[in-house]
């Protein structure tokens, strides 16, 4: 038995002696212990669901020690186990939460639908005959006056974290929260960084010539990050900097995040480009100053129910001529 | 009984039509149904496990149905049941993906402790003088072997998904499914391609010469993981392809997975670059075919406990020469 080193006979000898980590939002554990006598590492991870329709037919049926957390209106949360009501006695701690709408209505369904997602290759000719003409219908349908106004200091200056006050107006920027930052969790900081200068509608209006002004932005926007959160916990070299492309409006902005916060969708590739690397690839460009981002590929994943899918990559998936024309 | 409004007899009532979707790597299911003839929605999470010394104590001789996955070395994966053997007959879906490490070392332990983050910028000096050099010795220490076992037919041939039979031997790679995928569910497929070719280390070593061969491994890449998983549930615009920089190995590889997965930090930026972005910074980098990604920076995060960090970027940070030397 001893010498048995089957995957089961060893984590049955396993000996806990600590634990050394929990991510992913605690689904995941890291137990340090000994095999033996000899170190081991177990790593255990909730796996993900059987999605069999007989296992899915059953699932609630199967659930037990229900407990509830709370409810409000149509919503309500618990916490169970999941098997079934007869098997033990002495339960194992939940291993489930459970969210239950009801009843629920058609927006509700709709909300939790799944849509699938595309990866899209925009190629600068793509990019200038039919998403430089969006992004510009964009603006004019007036999708960033939120943007202006606070810029202007006609709205949301509460928010207003920062405002710099530089030699040259061009270079100004405001620091202020992102929207899903609970504003005081210091290890899951996200701000935003609008630039004052309006030329700018995304990374795509980046230039070699703005390399110089790039570097600097850099760096004033991370030494007034930890000059606003004094103590320790916000270091300069604990600030991750990224640009979204798509971004979710046409004014260009920039994400600081701490690096502590747990990676989501948010920072993933197909949606987010490294500051850093963009400016270094603008350093490196071929060509002249007015070399710059729009004439590189850019890839990107988008919702099959965005504005962008249905209006531009869908039809040109099918050999079509999309409708947003160019001017 | 009709008339219980209570979450236990509420979700003891559900009556499963749909499954709308699941997030969170399958780890969330989104249950469209009736209760009553009314319509709800049921989501169900997996939750976090308990950090209980008790139940920590315990956790390795409660689980059972253990199921090997595989194993190579000192790494075994396996899936299991979170309750003690004897409880069911029919075991429910294995609700567990463990990873064991055994015997472990003291770097093991290391990695997978909770470690501050920094961000570090490498700059092509860094690279060349420091970086560079550390990543000669790791290769020369022999911690490449598996993966030479693997790309020569001497180890988990069994996992080998695909072996390409190019035109030009130094075109070919392989497929192999990534040691955190469950290798079952496609929504949140993750392959790796190694290539056969051992000169490249890692994406410092891209030239904008290769990028007819990026190209061309890029669609093959593609082609070849849509044949793997007929079906539908995997379409060339639904794969993200992606490198690690700094990579776990240096032997250059290349992540693929599904857009349906949920992106975590292994996606994020300060870890990961877009194929599809280096491939055209390569396509419009200043000079000839010998330009390449040795003469750009890079910044991305490393953990303080990391070698690179000890041995490189602290050094750099406290005006110390590192004392990992160059040739």
């Amino acid at each position: 038995m001893a010498d048995d080193t089957t995957a089961n006979s060893l984590i049955t000898r396993f000996k806990f002696q600590k634990l050394l980590n929990t991510t992913q939002q605690g689904c995941r554990i890291i137990l340090q212990g000994t095999i033996s006598d000899k170190p081991a590492l177990l790593l255990a991870e909730r796996g993900a669901f059987s999605t069999d329709n007989a296992y899915l037919q059953s699932f609630s049926r199967l659930m037990s020690h229900v407990k509830n957390l709370g409810e409000n209106d149509i919503y309500r949360w618990c916490l169970a186990n999941s098997m079934s009501e007869n098997t033990v006695d002495e339960p194992t701690p939940a291993d489930l939460k459970i969210n239950l709408i009801y009843p629920c209505t058609e927006k509700h369904i709709r909300k939790y639908s799944f849509q699938q997602a595309r990866v899209v290759l925009e190629t600068p000719s793509i990019y200038s005959t039919y998403i430089r003409p969006y992004m510009q219908l964009c603006r004019e349908e007036g999708r960033l006056n939120w943007v202006f106004n606070i810029l202007d200091g006609k709205a949301e200056q509460e928010n207003v974290l920062f405002r710099s006050k530089e030699a040259k107006a061009d270079d100004d920027f405001l620091l202020l929260p992102d929207l899903n930052w609970d504003r005081k969790t210091l290890s899951s900081l996200h701000l935003l960084a609008l630039v004052q200068r309006r030329d700018i509608w995304s990374v795509r209006d980046l230039k070699k010539s703005h390399v110089p002004w790039l570097r600097h932005l850099r760096s004033t926007l991370a030494a007034t990050t930890t000059t606003l959160y004094p103590g320790g916990e916000v270091e300069t070299d604990m600030l991750k900097f990224y640009i979204h492309y798509q971004p979710t409006y046409y004014h260009f902005h920039i994400h600081i995040v701490h690096v502590n916060t747990e990676a989501s969708g948010t920072q993933a590739v197909g949606k987010a480009l490294g500051l850093d690397h963009v400016i270094s690839q603008l350093e490196n460009l071929a060509g002249g100053a007015e070399a710059g981002m729009h004439q590189v590929e850019l890839s990107y994943t988008l919702g099959e129910n965005s504005e962008l899918w249905q209006q531009v990559f869908a039809p040109l998936k099918e050999g079509k001529t999309p409708a947003v024309a160019g001017e």
